[in-house]
């Protein structure tokens, strides 16, 4: 186990109505708001004007910054700090999903930090110092960025998707009310809990030995998220399913079950080049690229692999042959995604070998290696991305 | 799962050496420190010889407040928070196990309460609305209490073993050296992993609905302290043995793997009665009860027994006979607390029938039912006790 500091004072409040006390919980921060909305339905569905009147309740005054795209882009972010310092904002509160999270979180620190705000993504050297406090309402578990301390933004001139992380950028809130998610289009919810699922194995990926009380939590997690998942898909509208995943996007970024171990994430700096130039879901892209990483880097610690195929898909394990257990994990894991009505490959997601090596190539910008546990160099990423074909 | 509210913003510093930075981390809250200390063996190993440089380095005068005994007494808090008033003290420091953190716990409420703060303990009715900062240096990991919003006196004059919850007595920072449980006597290591799983347990036994997720990462815990838990006695200077109980110990009362369900803690209650009287360790106490406890209250909801003896202990399922893989739970419960050398019984701790009734009244003082999962009464406490003879 790593030395660590855990540190996470988000305020998590859970359950049905919980939105009806917004006005209170902000207004012990801010009476100037930015509100920065993640999609058309929540004006449409009536939550927005629920918000809005708590929030007028609370005599707080608040501006809009609508329409925030998945993947979100840097350009709204720079357009939501230009109306922090116009307005005298306090506070910035996201109402969606990850999208409009982080285009809030990445506004809170950008309205306080020196310079372009791009300039502190993707780098471990240049760091936040202040930011807005920032809180959440939750309309989609997946990101669990409601209670991380990362951003995930794309600067649409480069096409370069990267990450800020700061401690400053942990909401002081997030509401989660399942019954949000109710709505949701079946696969924005498979995308999401492909991407709970994602964060999980990321986190489980180590190269970090003896861990095992966070090994344990981890799968613990996996197998709730593989439970509830196809589950969700068949009943949208039962509270009990969508308040498992809520609960487990939530717990899986806290940083409470990754303290100790290093993650791998390498998975998802590949997925964010793939998403970064053919626009498709997050989620989607996930469980494209996760077997195929699995089934290149799994020789480098087969025990791991071994494990993962064992106690998350209960796959038997037979000693001499570790290869036959791992890779029966991870066909189990493709009919997880194929229950989850996701592509699996490249090609089902229309997509072509024309992209492969430029990907590869934006991969490795900035960085000596993709993913911690297991770096990568170009050439991996190159013969990850044809495995995925 | 029930609605909640989860925020717990206290600070775990974990790893090798992190006592070293006390003076830094205390400075940032006051310069005159009230020291709670757990026991002799902190001055005779060293620890307070480094805290105190530190706190000394960082321009910080401290009182110490020594030689707090196992079942912390409420005449100790009484004298420590006279202390903090003659000399103006601005932070409670326990350096310790349970016992040393509960009282500086109840020290830092006791400081800012009106009225006498044993008023506090032991009811629903009445709260804390303030208290001093507080931290912890972990000696024994046991409790949580290092992150959780509770502290547990007894009352040495009326013998009544009580809590006080209120968030604000959670710890600000707690820091975890698994190095300092290395010289720990056996049966200490042994009640302080007990204790462990017991809260595990209580939060498991619950009779909330649908809180699959937090099930699972509770089974998780418990198996984690249950391979673990006879490892450290075998290798007690293993770093790696130390930190997975460190870690479970701290992670099972923080409130995570609680939020959405009701725990029972009826064992816990039932246990401070004995220890109330016999002054027996906590944790033997709840290795004598739990076992108990279980075969009394297993037909009110026997699945979740059924799921506790297959999950946790693997045994078998025979849908037609669930008592059977019910008593084998039982029986490898039992056997795991032989294997940490504590009794199972009360004749073993040299307890007779004697006080049965006594123990059973005094549980019910001030309460209309101990358990809140499957609540009990006089009677039912008495035949527990009984069965655990």
């Amino acid at each position: 186990m790593i030395n660590y500091v855990y540190h996470n004072p988000g305020k998590i409040i859970f359950g049905k109505d919980c939105e009806l006390e917004i006005g209170k919980e902000v207004a012990g921060y801010a009476k100037r708001v930015l509100i920065v909305l993640g999609g058309p339905f929540i004006k449409e569905n009536g939550l927005y004007d629920r918000v809005a009147s708590s929030l007028s309740e609370a005599g707080i005054t608040y501006y809009d910054l609508d329409h925030i795209v998945p993947n979100p882009r840097l350009k709204q972010v720079c357009e939501g700090i230009e109306m922090c310092r116009e307005h005298d904002i306090g506070f910035v509160l996201a109402i969606g999903g990850g999208s409009a999270i982080d285009t809030a979180k990445s506004i809170a620190a950008g309205v306080k930090c020196e310079g372009d705000i791009w300039e502190y993504f993707g780098t471990f050297t240049r760091f936040i110092t202040d930011a807005l406090p920032c809180g959440v309402l939750l309309t989609l578990p997946a990101t669990g960025s409601e209670s991380s301390n990362c951003a995930v933004l794309t600067n649409e001139e480069t096409g370069l998707k990267r990450s800020l992380f700061s401690d400053y950028i942990i909401p002081r809130f997030a509401m989660l009310n399942p019954e949000m998610s109710y709505s949701l289009p079946p696969y924005q919810t498979a995308c999401g809990t492909v991407d709970i699922l994602a964060h999980l194995m990321e986190a489980y990926f180590t190269n970090t030995d003896n861990v095992d009380l966070t090994d344990r939590l981890l799968e613990a997690a996996m197998k709730t998220v593989i439970h509830f998942g196809p589950l969700s898909l068949e009943y949208p509208d039962n509270y009990d399913i969508r308040a498992e995943l809520y609960q487990a996007a939530n717990i899986t970024n806290n940083g409470m079950l990754m303290a100790g171990r290093l993650g791998d994430w390498g998975s998802h700096n590949i997925e964010h080049e793939i998403s970064g130039i053919y626009d498709i879901a997050h989620g989607a892209g996930l469980a494209i690229i996760f077997p195929a990483w699995i089934k290149y880097v799994w020789k480098r610690d087969p025990d791991r692999f071994v494990q993962f195929a064992q106690r998350v898909f209960d796959v038997a394990y037979a000693a001499s042959r570790k290869e036959w257990t791992i890779n029966r994990g991870i066909k189990k894991l493709e009919e997880f995604y194929r229950e989850m009505n996701l592509p699996t490959r490249l090609s089902e997601a229309g997509i072509g070998d024309e992209n492969l090596r430029t990907m590869a190539e934006k991969a490795m910008i900035g960085t000596s290696a993709v993913g911690m546990a297991f770096p990568l160099q170009e050439e991996d990423i190159y013969q990850i991305l044809k495995l995925a074909l």
